[in-house]
């Protein structure tokens, strides 16, 4: 942990105040180097009151994403959010991180980003990533699965990012096979899982990841207001980015680690309770070939098992699902 | 096509020579233009004679590999080869051509390289990639699959690259399980194929193929002198690497025609036909795991079928095959 990272940790657990001469020897640095970082982090916006009696004291923290922040919040996890490293605007995090996965950084790597200039959603489509407004942020992850193993990592990611979001915001979402998040029937949160592999080995997974968090309808494109909302919009409140950003990783780390000790099942399970799409008719786009049926179950991998009109099971591993009226 | 690839094509085409003149109009420069690129051909090492009364004739091509004399060699293919480029040394030409992938360089496009300081085989093992004595290039590709279907391309390869050797030296290789070349039990052919992809959409895919051509059998580091042989060292004579490369880039080009229009049964049959690995006994480490069994066949998607000693039928779609006695 860097020491901006100390600070506020050591700030967040004495609500009361904490003195300069406790953090400087707890840190060991002078107590004028704690003044110094003391006065970085206001200039970032985090409001810390300083008084002779109480010392040292955090009033408010602000709407900002601060690598030291999240990490100080975050506290301990097995693999994600070890490396956390935050742009205040980028083309697409998924690309930075594409770029640290090959120079061999270590998985559970995060990035996130203020704005994204070139945000994508799955199937090459466009993500409106406004600044500030979202969570836009890609974890790197290196599982021991083949290339036909990563949907489950698809279907965990839905599941613990749903149990984040009840966590902070109390809202519940239902999930839209593959991964897809939505608040009656607005979308709110869209994952988008990439891969480098062997044909039988997978190299590196990249999980990219965009929340709709404080905008207000209004700020959502015209072609958007239908079929989009934030978390704000629905629960009637501001959310706190960190908060909801460190939750996420916490949860993400929870459902990785089941994943990687074979307990995919259990993951399954939760996910198809949260599910929106089965036991509901779906009509499914993959590639030029249209498949409609009623979606009876997730598969062991993550497959969605529709029933057709003519009476036999499809998988659907892939492709665009439209929930029939 | 360059100048330099048409006077290459027209010499090849007139074995009995051509003149200044005609190549000036076929090529539409002047005499004394064509007398420049025949200067720079043969400081490339193309013996090519000049005589007033045959004209320009080519004994002999040098044994270099050169875009456009392999472009001139070519001739017409769908897509794998209209675009070549050549290296004279890079790490890995996976590594050269996935950047080229990312910048949106089409499909087909093929990379070659005169020797490679980091060449990789599968499993993260190391390639051994000399100087001027074998191929070694990259083939990239953009396939409307899916990650699971992927299988196909690694079955296809082998395929065509077993046609090509046989075409090009009489030599009959067996293949060996995905897509290994042997030669009386040992290596000559190794294919790496990596993928970018999302869950359920392939990016693209890199065929990485390593060809021993050349070397002699001393050649081979001690290691490998039990395991790995060349063209040159069975066939007993110097092979022509710009011709084995062509033949192997069209035939190629002619398998990725038969998966992309959906006859990849067609393309497994000539592979089963071929395969030394059909009906033998074999072992499969898969990670931790080891399968013990006798290999049945290839499965739909490439993925070979192996009975068990309990007699259950086990799906091998990767791990490390070997051979048993």
């Amino acid at each position: 942990m860097t020491t901006d990272a100390k600070i506020l940790s050591a700030l967040r657990a004495n609500d009361d105040g904490v003195s300069g001469a406790q953090l400087a020897e707890q840190l060991g640095i002078s107590r004028a180097a704690v003044w110094a970082r003391i006065d970085e982090l206001r200039k970032l916006g985090y409001d810390i009151a300083a008084s002779p009696h109480f010392g040292y004291r955090l009033v408010s923290a602000p709407d900002v994403l601060h690598a030291d922040d999240l990490l100080a919040r975050l506290g301990e996890t097995k693999v994600i959010g070890r490396d956390i490293r935050v742009f205040e605007e980028t083309t697409s995090t998924n690309d930075v991180i594409e770029k640290l996965a090959r120079d061999g950084v270590k998985e559970g790597a995060v990035v996130f980003a203020e704005s994204q200039t070139k945000g994508r959603g799955r199937l090459g489509r466009k993500w409106v990533s406004p600044t500030r407004k979202g969570l836009w942020f890609s974890v790197l992850l290196r599982p021991e699965l083949s290339p036909q193993e990563t949907t489950q990592l698809t279907v965990a990611s839905a599941t613990a990012l749903r149990r984040a979001i009840k966590n902070v915001t109390g809202l519940l979402t239902d999930i839209k096979w593959p991964n897809d998040l939505l608040i009656g029937g607005k979308k709110v949160v869209g994952i988008l899982t990439e891969m480098s592999a062997e044909v039988d080995r997978v190299r590196h997974i990249i999980l990219g990841i965009g929340v709709d968090v404080n905008q207000d309808a209004p700020e959502f494109p015209v072609e958007l207001r239908k079929i989009a909302t934030s978390l704000k919009a629905e629960a009637g409140e501001q959310i706190s980015r960190a908060e909801l950003a460190t939750e996420m990783l916490r949860q993400l780390d929870a459902d990785y680690a089941r994943i990687c000790s074979g307990k995919f099942s259990l993951v399954a399970d939760e996910w198809e309770a949260g599910c929106a799409t089965i036991g509901k008719n779906v009509s499914v786009q993959m590639g030029t070939r249209l498949i409609r049926g009623c979606a009876e179950a997730l598969d062991d991998d993550g497959a969605l098992l529709v029933r057709t009109e003519h009476g036999h099971l499809e998988r659907v591993i892939g492709g665009d699902v439209t929930l029939e009226k």
